[in-house]
């Protein structure tokens, strides 16, 4: 957006942040200013909407603690998170996914091979085979693998009293083949949280509070360019309609049925060279 | 701006958005994502400074309290406020002014010409003789006038165990001869609360955070546009740079010193045929 032809109001704010230090923080800001501002006269903003804007604002932070972040989740049912997602979508190898409200820092390091249930967990059994290459197709090894899932219910373990700490968590190295893998169950689909401001919106909205079931993945290794990525079971009826916008043809992954009735997901990802970073946790 | 033309992850939220019932609000957030999505690929913003958003965004809900509004204080620095004032900004008796996060609901019932420090004050008095006229400059009775201000020393009653409940806060009536007025004391400018992320956000921009001082004024009545005003002290350190861009010419009121060393403030306030609507009390 041009800064020209705004409002004097707008003019004056702008000109108010301009001795920001942050050359980064100075043009965000900017920007933000012009779009909100653009924003509020474009839709005529009145006043007693504005009160009803903030009032949800403020809702956000309160709803917010230890187990559940509202600020992600409204961040992702609004298509932000996903907007944000490098890689190209279209690609297995590559696509990159949101992190999503439930990634928890300090899950537990597991041997590769090893189950992720540590609790009982009925439902089907998924059987996972990872494999970490570079952009020439060589293996790369020392690649710490975060793995997070919801259950066959469709509740991750913060949800489900019922659930042991960190069950369907666990955090894997691959192996000088790049390859790492673990025993779990089939991951169901599940409605966000929506107690919340976000919950509500999406109700007024029209919109249902699914998502396809999926499993996360998150990748990273010094020197290398960080990968969030999820892979979506591909028969879920939401596949389609996924309420924060994460699936993307690339995440789409064959959970293949096994003669004995278990799943196997055989996935390849490709890491880049580059500054590999570690999200901040959105719960404890 | 149109929807023709955004990324696909933009499309895809619009048409969730689609089957929104509330048209109102269906027009809003259809702006409100093209804006935001914008705004984040103009930028082209990172996962790491969404996380920091996300948590800046969570601590304005969790900073709010009952006597204190953050969501309203950002809303203000960033001039949203300010933005949606209606009202000749260059005309005393039109102009309009923002809210501000320190209005409350129920201030006290005064007669006309009672004073509303409800405690020792100490300060230079003010004499303020208000009145309320019509588009055809004709008196207007039974006008609810509420009027807040800071104390000499910047505070408001909220901020300052040192004041009375409800100190420097009063509701007047407009009388036959649209009068009303009161005996107080010369407001000073102050700092806005700077403890919470928004006060974080002013500093990183080297913006100092004062408010030229100012007298607040609501004024009420069914069948007539309610009027949200300030009147701000003529020389004033900061009346050129409100931090919150509440100042317009038609604002600066003439707060006439007297040959007993008191002040005298004369205002007039036209108001027109419209819907009466009281704002949502940003603080209890």
């Amino acid at each position: 957006m041009q800064n020209s032809d705004v409002s004097p109001i707008t003019r004056q704010v702008v000109e108010a942040m301009a001795k920001t230090e942050n050359p980064r923080l100075k043009r965000i800001m900017e920007s933000l200013v012009l779009h909100l501002h653009a924003f509020a006269l474009e839709v005529d903003l009145t006043r007693p909407e504005l009160d009803i804007a903030l009032d949800f604002l403020n809702e956000i932070g309160k709803s917010t603690n230890d187990s559940h972040n509202e600020a992600v989740l409204l961040s992702d049912v609004l298509g932000l998170s996903s907007l944000l997602c490098d890689g190209d979508p279209d690609l297995a190898e590559e696509a990159e996914a949101l992190l999503g409200p439930f990634w928890r820092l300090n899950s537990p390091p597991t041997p590769n091979g090893a189950s992720i249930c540590r609790s009982e967990t009925p439902g089907p059994r998924l059987l996972v085979k990872g494999h970490v290459i570079d952009e020439k197709q060589q293996p790369i090894a020392g690649v710490e693998i975060d793995v997070w899932q919801a259950s066959p219910v469709g509740l991750y373990e913060n949800q489900d009293q019922g659930q042991a700490d960190m069950n369907l968590r666990g955090k894997f190295v691959s192996d000088a083949n790049g390859d790492f893998g673990f025993e779990s169950v089939l991951p169901a689909g599940y409605p966000v949280p929506t107690h919340g401001p976000t919950g509500g919106l999406i109700k007024a909205q029209g919109r249902h509070p699914f998502r396809p079931a999926h499993l996360h993945f998150l990748l990273w290794k010094p020197g290398l360019e960080t990968r969030i990525s999820q892979v979506f079971v591909h028969d879920d009826p939401y596949i389609g309609t996924d309420v924060v916008f994460g699936v993307t043809p690339g995440l789409i992954g064959d959970y293949a049925k096994q003669p004995d009735g278990s799943y196997l997901l055989e996935r390849s990802f490709i890491l880049h060279p580059g500054e590999a970073f570690l999200p901040k946790p959105p719960i404890q």
